[in-house]
């Protein structure tokens, strides 16, 4: 028995999923082709796209799919703002700067959610492209990129989504976005190996020949998919196998809604089981979402993080290490395949171990 | 029972390979740390490669780690010359140029590989990086990366090995190249998602900062695993297991030479079998290779790839289309969890089909 898998991904993902995996396919063979194809249509009715919509898949991590996106659709002479408040946000200011892109970063302390009308205000500085975060997974934070997406359309400026950690189970209003990025591995409970940039055709289709490199290019990438249904480069079969039955078990979950309940019930037996042991929330209530939630290091003297994610990785649990750069904080993951009982036996596990390294009066 | 696939990769994988991926581990979890490590360390033994030397793994598919090399490790101001006499050779050439390094192209025939003498005649013009193709999977031919490799390094240059359908099944001298790229789905069989380096630390380590990306940096994604053992970006879980078991099946087979007598006799067989049916090779015998060998289309009137593809594929053998730009071809490839009397069942049924379609006497 694996251990539970409470992180952001790679995630704890049903049997029938991985067995998926014990095929081989010929990626320029029609039956993967015919899966490729019906992956990317299903993808599409899990974000609520319209024709006007395609989904394109990339190779790799979603990192990936970020620097594919942001490194493709921005041409030379364009300008991105980046509304950062963690580590994605800032990954994709460093992407953008890499690549040799002109970025305005629109900083907020990581508990605080960007303010649309201080992007607004800085729309008017000569920004084509805007860039944010729905779920910050740095602190677990749940950005407006709804509101900042409809008045930074509304200004003629493209939106880029990186809702890597939310796609499948929050919801999000695709009139707000023109790309939205996600990864196989998160709350479509696929297994790593590639990511999906889901795309309004009519701005991929303006990008030709504008990317930065030859394995990230969107459009190409797209125009390949399109013309006979085909990757460019070796796709990882075995994750798209994984992937299409990890979609079949969302929608037999009633979709995005569906999981949402899953997710929340998940989140909310993780709040009252560590309130309970005192173990404090990095966000206050109204921010936080039901990704993932940080928590502050236990305030007892003698508590060690590394000795604690070992002690719980011993009772079958892995948590995850915090990325907020203000506080010492770890964090519990909400989403794969998960139920609220499981949550309860991590919650059980934590009050034990800190009871038994005596961390606790 | 999967179709069985005499493609340049994905292949047909053993079915250990594929069970090794029925379990999910975390991307941050010791288990899976110390699996990397050994990863790394088994590639450095397949590849026969000293101290001196270093393992990197890159998340996508073999041209993404073909462009996380030179991106990374030709500097500005530094001058690529590639040996082109195939489709590898080219994209080599095109995903220098996009990344905006300069590129001077040594073009062969397809069917003639690039002549050392050559080599060494433009190496005296401001070349710092020479890149050559092992096993150019176009032709199937097999280039001469020793010697190229040797008077190149001999000259100062840095000497990229594009090994990708090679590794692990065709010898190669390390003392002829700084870096060899390989993937996960070739000679190894394991299943597709990640790539890798086999690097001289030397060399590498000289290259902080260089890279044009930061997805496909491969000094940050060296450090990265050399610092914690973590991959920088979420890495392919699944694949990775495969490909440990993989590399287990490698070892068990007596390590490349063992595997290579194997892939000599899947051709040995496909040689034998295809030319008592007239079908004629596209190289002269002593320029073949055994990873994959490409045929003329049988002259008889009425041939059609596509009837002819999908007619094999109804029997259960999925073959590979052509890639040379000067003759109509397919191939077969030879590599993957296939044996001899696989190859003789395919053979059998091509003249199966061959015949049917009477466009054989």
């Amino acid at each position: 028995m694996d251990k539970l898998l409470f992180t952001p991904g790679p995630l704890t993902t049903s049997a029938t999923v991985k067995r998926a995996m014990l095929r081989d396919l010929g990626s320029r063979d029609d039956e993967f082709i015919a899966l490729v194809r019906d992956v990317r249509a299903r993808l599409l009715g899990v974000g609520g796209a319209g024709d006007d919509w395609t989904a394109v898949i990339v190779q790799g991590s979603g990192t990936f799919a970020i620097e594919a996106t942001l490194g493709t659709v921005v041409p030379r002479g364009g300008k991105l703002l980046v509304c950062q408040n963690g580590a994605y946000g800032a990954r994709m200011a460093h992407i953008a700067r890499v690549a040799g892109i002109a970025v305005e970063v629109y900083e907020t302390a990581e508990d605080r959610p960007p303010d649309p009308a201080e992007v607004a205000r800085r729309l008017r500085g000569g920004v084509t492209h805007v860039a944010v975060v729905h779920c910050e997974t740095t602190t677990g934070i749940f950005n407006p990129v709804e509101e900042i997406g409809r008045l930074a359309r509304a200004a003629g400026a493209r939106v880029i989504v990186d809702a890597m950690s939310s796609f499948g189970a929050v919801p999000l209003d695709l009139e707000s976005a023109d790309y939205v990025v996600s990864s196989a591995n998160k709350c479509i409970e696929g297994v790593p190996g590639f990511a999906f940039v889901l795309a309004r055709r009519a701005a991929l289709a303006e990008t030709e020949g504008w990317a930065r490199s030859v394995s990230l290019d969107l459009h190409a990438q797209w125009r390949g998919l399109e013309q006979n249904g085909q990757f460019r480069f070796t796709p990882p079969t075995h994750a798209l196998l994984a992937f299409h039955q990890a979609l079949l078990e969302l929608e037999a979950e009633g979709g995005p809604a569906g999981r949402a309940v899953r997710y929340r019930a998940n989140r909310d037996a993780c709040r009252r089981g560590l309130r309970a042991l005192d173990v404090a929330e990095l966000l206050p209530e109204a921010l936080q979402g039901w990704i993932i939630t940080s928590y502050r290091y236990p305030t007892s003297p003698g508590f060690a993080f590394d000795s604690f994610y070992r002690s719980l990785a011993e009772r079958g649990f892995v948590i995850y290490p915090g990325k907020v750069s203000s506080a010492d904080c770890f964090r519990i993951g909400h989403i794969g395949r998960l139920a609220p009982e499981h949550t309860e036996a991590l919650v059980a596990a934590i009050g034990e171990v800190l009871r038994g390294a005596r961390v606790r009066s």
